[in-house]
């Protein structure tokens, strides 16, 4: 594993980039002790204008925040912002098909919305195993998503059945 | 206010159809007092095989649970489920166009994924205030989900700036 996990390497990755880190278990590391604490898995994805009009039309989210200019000068951060939920779908993404994987089932997910993203931001979310019991099979997970500049945009845990 | 705001009549509303109840205000109630606990806002919507494909492309979160019929047999929900950051958004949606409304700015949500919303299920996602920081222009609601059946498939709480 090269470097601090921590720190996503955001301006380098091409669009939608992903990574699976198996702590240095090795390629059969993943099957023998699945939800190690410290694994990690991470995607990068620009979100684009189009993305943001995409959300809007699927959820019927059209605060004028993320559409309007003219709005979304009037506002504190000046211009406009992509849906906090757009960031948050990478963490799903992550969870759903690397770690913990197809198959596993949502049980919870907490979300601090710590910067805006805004249009044509990269952002990289990243998941941690933070604790396993294996005999409820549930496993919690660190959910963080940076920008391009490695600020920290979302912070959150979440919590899945992998049984 | 007819009823029990906390049952939606799912079944009996159209799609998108939304409701906001100033809790016996008026009209000019909200703008007199916006925040008061117990005001709610709700949003109806039908999530369709589509809003499943689009939400896939939109975030890369191509879990088989959601997309491949043969692999969610194989699963203890016995049939593909949509994501559930889709009904999440409606939550987004309320909080973001009715209550606190445009400007807003999302701090916090802690989702709890209760029961699977499956293609074609109708989601009302209702949102209650909870609490009123006036001082540090803090908002706090409940955010629920129910589907057709009037059966609760995600429950939550969110934090809002509204200075």
């Amino acid at each position: 594993m090269k470097g601090d996990p921590r720190k996503p390497r955001g301006g380098r990755r091409r669009k939608d980039e992903s990574s699976f880190n198996p702590s240095g278990l090795g390629p059969s590391g993943r099957s023998l002790r699945p939800y190690t604490v410290g694994v990690t898995a991470s995607l990068t994805r620009t979100i684009t204008e189009e993305d943001v009009q995409a959300f809007a039309r699927l959820t019927g989210d059209t605060n004028p925040l993320h559409l309007d200019d003219a709005f979304a000068r009037t506002t504190q951060l000046g211009r406009r912002v992509a849906h906090g939920f757009l960031a948050a779908g990478l963490i799903s993404a992550v969870l759903g098909t690397q770690l913990p994987g197809p198959g596993a089932i949502y049980l919870e997910q907490r979300l601090r919305f710590l910067k805006p993203v805004f249009p044509g931001d990269t952002v990289t979310a990243q998941v941690e195993v933070t604790g396993y019991q294996p005999e409820k099979g549930i496993v919690t997970l660190n959910t963080d998503c940076f920008n391009q500049r490695r600020e920290q945009v979302l912070g959150g845990e979440a919590v899945l059945l992998v049984a």
